[in-house]
C-alpha cells in the first residue's frame, strides 16, 4: 500500500510502498475512511521539540482516523469486522504518533482506544471528531467546566476553536470570541458566539470567567491571564508557540488559574460523535485526497486554512 | 499618637503624629499588640505597581495587625473591650492597605474581619498569622490542595515558605525544598523537608505532584512548571517579580495546573491561630521595635532577613 512517511524534521513527507498491516494479538487493523490533518503534524514536520514523542521514523503521520475494521486480531473482543470506528488519539495506539497512522490506506489500532460511529456519522466528522473534536470539547467542558450561563471566552476560530465556540454554545454559555482573521468572523456568530473582537485585550471589558486559549502564540496567553475574571480560568489548548509571558502579578491578585489542556477520554469521544451524528457539531471541513496531504499540510503551517482539512482515500 | 507614615513611592517613611482614631458605627479600634514586617510593604515602599491598591495617602502601614479592643461602635456584636484579636487583611478593613494600619500605635478595625486569639498566642504570633501564617496555610491547604501521602515541594523558605513547609509536614505530605540560601537549609529540615536543593529544576527527579512556590522569581515559576509531575499543580504565592515565562509545551503535554494565591478565609486564620496555640507551628520571628520599622523594611527589601520580622509597641 501507498503511505505517506515522515522520515526526518525539515524533510518532506516520501511516498512509500509498504505492505499492509496485519492485526497482531490484541490489535484490529482498519481501513481508513477519513484522516483529518492537525497542527500537531506542523510542528512534527518543522520542530524538533515534537522529536522525543514522535517515532520510530520513517512513520505514516495521521493521528486523527475514523474508518472499518477490517481484520481482528487474537484476544479482542467486543469489536468485529465491519465496524465503523474512530480512534483516540491519546490511548496506548498513539496512531501516527507513535507507530503508523492514518496518512495510509490502512492502520492498526487497539481496541480499547476505539469508539463506535453512530450510523448517521461520516468518517470525515469521526476523524475530526477523535482529536479537534475531543481535544477543543474536554478543554471546553472538563478542563474549564463550562455550564449554562456563564460567560466564556474562545481565543482562535480554527480547526479546534470553531468546535470550542460551538461546544460552550450548546453547553448554554455566553459566548464571545477574540480571532484576528475578520473573514472568520461570520463563522464565529453562526455557531453562537455573542460577540467576536480581534484582540485577546479586548475581552477584559467582558470579564469572562473562562477563556480558552486555542491559538497560544504566547501574547494569547498573557492577555487572557489580563483579561479573565477575578477567580477566573484560563485553558491553555493551543501552542502556537512554546512558551507564554505571563503576569504573576494578574495570576496572584485575581486567583487565577492557568491550566493545559490536552486530549479527553474515550466516554467524552462517544459524546461527541453523538452530538456530531444528531447534527448539533458540525464544524466546517474541506475534503482533500491523499496525494494532497503534504500540499494540505504546508497550508496548516501557512495559517492559510479555516476550519479543518481532512484526507478521503482515493 | 506617633505613626510611621507612607507619603508615596521611593519616600522614606515618616514619623508623624496623628490623633487617635475613634471608633465609628460598625468599627473597634484595637490598641496594637504586635505587627508583622511583610514583602507586600516593600512592594508598597518601591514600586509604582502597588499605587492602584494603595491610599488615600498618606498611610500608616502594617496590614499584619493583632491586638486588644479598646473601643467598641456602634451596632458591632460579638465582641468586647478586652478581646485580644487578629485582623484579617483580606476582607473589608484593608489595614495598612486602604486604610491606616498597624505601624501605629492603635488602628481600627471592622468586626467581620476579626478572629479571636486562643490564650496561648502571642501578639506576634497572632500578627504574623494574618498574612504570613493565613496566606501559606491557604495556599498550601485550600489552593495547593495538599493532602496525606503527597509528594510536594516548597520553594523559597522565607517568612511565608517556613509556613508552608510546616504546614505541608503537619498534612502529612512528603515534603521536598527549594532554597537559594543554603543557611536556611537546617531551618528547612527541621520544619519537616525530607530534602533540600538550591535549584527549583532540581525538583525535577521527585516528580512532585504540588509545588508551592513562595519566592517568585520568575525563574521559579518557568522551573516549577517544568518540574512538576504530569497532572500536577504549581501555586504561585510568591512577587519577587511581576511575571514569569512559562513553557505552555509542559502546560499542556503534562496538564499542568498554574495558579495563584493570596490570602484566605477567616475560619483558615481561625485554623493558623490554633496550629499556632497548640506550638505545632511556630514560624521562626525577631521581634523588633516600632522605630526599627523603617530599618526592619530596609532589611528585608536587602534579602537579609530569616524568618519573619515582628514590630512591638515600646
Amino acid at each position: 500500500m501507498k503511505v505517506w512517511h515522515f522520515t526526518g524534521v525539515g524533510e518532506p513527507l516520501v511516498r512509500a510502498e509498504v505492505p499492509e498491516p496485519t492485526a497482531g494479538a490484541g490489535e484490529v487493523v482498519l481501513e481508513v475512511g477519513a484522516a483529518g490533518l492537525c497542527h500537531t503534524d506542523v510542528g512534527i514536520l518543522h520542530d524538533p521539540m515534537w522529536s522525543e514523542p514522535v517515532g520510530p521514523l520513517p512513520l505514516a503521520l495521521g493521528h486523527e482516523v475514523a474508518g472499518t475494521i477490517r481484520e481482528v486480531g487474537e484476544g479482542v473482543t467486543g469489536w468485529a469486522v465491519g465496524d465503523r470506528v474512530g480512534v483516540s488519539p491519546n490511548g496506548t495506539t498513539r496512531p501516527g504518533i507513535g507507530r503508523d497512522g492514518g496518512y495510509a490506506p490502512f492502520c492498526v489500532a487497539h481496541p480499547a482506544d476505539l469508539v463506535a460511529m453512530p450510523d448517521a456519522l461520516s468518517f470525515e466528522l469521526a476523524s475530526v471528531g477523535t482529536d479537534a473534536g475531543l481535544t477543543a470539547y474536554s478543554a471546553v467542558m472538563s478542563t474549564g467546566g463550562v455550564t449554562a450561563g456563564q460567560r466564556v471566552a474562545i481565543v482562535g476560530v480554527g480547526g479546534l476553536g470553531q468546535v470550542g465556540v460551538r461546544v460552550a454554545a450548546l453547553a448554554g454559555a455566553e459566548v464571545h470570541v477574540a480571532e484576528v482573521k475578520r473573514e472568520v468572523w461570520p463563522l464565529a456568530e453562526e455557531l453562537g458566539a455573542t460577540s467576536v473582537v480581534a484582540d485577546v485585550a479586548e475581552l477584559a471589558a467582558l470579564e469572562p470567567e473562562v477563556i480558552v486559549d486555542f491559538a497560544g502564540f504566547g501574547e494569547t496567553t498573557s492577555k487572557a491571564v489580563q483579561a479573565v475574571k477575578l477567580g477566573g480560568r484560563v485553558v491553555q489548548v493551543g501552542m502556537g508557540r512554546l512558551e507564554a509571558m505571563v503576569s504573576t502579578w494578574d495570576l496572584i491578585l485575581k486567583r487565577v488559574t492557568l491550566v493545559g489542556s490536552r486530549g479527553g477520554t474515550i466516554e467524552e469521544l462517544a459524546e461527541v460523535y453523538r452530538l456530531m451524528a444528531e447534527g448539533s457539531l458540525a464544524p466546517q471541513l474541506t475534503t482533500i485526497g491523499y496525494d494532497d496531504i503534504p500540499d494540505g499540510l504546508d497550508r496548516l503551517h501557512r495559517g492559510d486554512v479555516t476550519g479543518r482539512l481532512v484526507a478521503v482515500p482515493a
